[in-house]
């Protein structure tokens, strides 16, 4: 039975603009918005719980949408153009927008299928846009974990999600606190390498990546806490020999995740 | 002599306010704007005609401003801070803004200094952030050129300015049709890489970019066109191990720029 809103004043299409628009609200709820047929595919490969889907008909069949509720779990709710306008996010309109259930993000869930992980920590990214590319270069390079340290965004921030692609859902992520990070990462004996533009940073393209290894990043405005610098095995450097003193993030990140991968046979 | 100008109807500010909203009056008038003293200092060292320089007192001090006025030879304006809000694009505002004569970005007008260039062409890349930060890349190594072909966006797009944190000033580019530059690139004798997920890509990290190379990217969206694919010696792939199939296009052109680089031992 697929129920029907039309109203923009309804009750539950108000808490779900309120979902899109403030992160204290996804945290408090528990809920996020994922707009998008392969975003929402994904999340659902992902092991994300999708609760509700809703479209709008004149842009989306409901036969299609009625393809992603295989499990018979999802409520489908059709929706008018209207309310539609008011909880996408993105200009290209693909009609169809779930809610889902967020996960937690903690570094006891993380395990690794292999004794040398490869794993991308960005502490304190900022623009959603990096985020998201830094997630579809994980994806891409099929590494093993990306830890987000002291995070000032929350990982459903529907801008991330967009520019994610929805990688947000395929990536095995955790969030915590540089301490944190950094404890788990020794306690793994996984060794360290951070990104820094200081005079005694090694050239990264000479180090050596095969062992579990996990590849630092920084913000482009700070870069990396000493409490990074000082856990590292070693600072690395991509040379910088023009006139600007620093990449885009995601840029750098991947350059250095594809060094890796590189030497270790994109295996 | 500094004059000031008080009023957001003066026909100046408002000829400045079409130069910074519309790519079809920069290319009529040959002038844009640059925003921040870093970047009007770039577009100097970059030998741009800087002709006016419009700053608000009370966010930069007079003294500063004069300090790119050592040629003597741009007029300096005095502008309220309502004027400036109306010219600025930026959200943080350094209280600066120029204007200055575009350049124009012909092939005929490149130059190398090696017998083994290195270039990054981009074909019809639509995302102003996506262009400044393959312009900040192609800075930080050092490439010969950026060649951009069919371009949709004109190089003097504030978002570009921005986003390349005035790369734009900084590095060698040409526009062209893609014919005109695989043409150039040809007769040059110019190694030709297309970045392709096609089925017989060849591994990038597998190629040897020492000679004379050009490294070609397309859109996201659409890839690169037939033309460009039948020019190559080689279509390459970065391989794609994850759940999507591809990255985004400034973090595929950075990988595959500093491979080549590394294969140079980064000289």
């Amino acid at each position: 039975m697929v129920k029907q809103i039309t109203s923009i004043q309804n009750p539950l299409i108000k808490e779900l603009f309120q979902l899109k628009e403030k992160s204290r609200v996804r945290k408090k709820k528990l809920r996020f918005l994922i707009e998008g047929f392969r975003e929402i595919s994904l999340a659902i490969n992902g092991k994300y719980t999708i609760e509700t889907i809703l479209f709008d008909k004149s842009i989306i069949a409901q036969e299609k949408v009625e393809k992603l509720n295989q499990s018979n779990t999802i409520d489908l709710i059709e929706i008018s153009k209207e309310i539609y306008d008011k909880l996408a996010y993105r200009t290209t309109t693909e009609g169809i927008i779930a809610v889902a259930k967020t996960k937690t993000h903690t570094l006891s869930n993380i395990t690794f299928n292999t004794p040398t992980p490869l794993i991308l920590v960005a502490e304190a990214p900022e623009k959603p846009g990096n985020i998201g590319a830094i997630l579809r270069t994980a994806d891409a390079a099929n590494i093993d974990a990306v830890f987000i340290a002291n995070p000032k965004t929350d990982l459903y921030n529907p801008n991330i999600i967009r520019s994610s692609v929805g990688c947000v859902f395929t990536n095995q992520i955790a969030t915590g606190t540089t301490t944190e990070i950094i404890q788990f990462l020794q306690s793994q004996k996984i060794e360290i390498f951070c990104a820094a533009l200081l005079d005694d940073s090694k050239l990264y393209a000479n180090q050596n990546y095969k062992k579990a290894t996990a590849i630092v990043v920084g913000t482009e405005a700070t870069g990396l806490s000493n409490e990074w610098l000082n856990s590292s095995k070693e600072n690395i450097i991509i040379p910088m020999q023009g006139v600007i003193d620093s990449m885009n993030v995601s840029v750098s990140a991947g350059i250095l995740i594809f060094e890796a991968k590189r030497q270790r046979d994109f295996k």
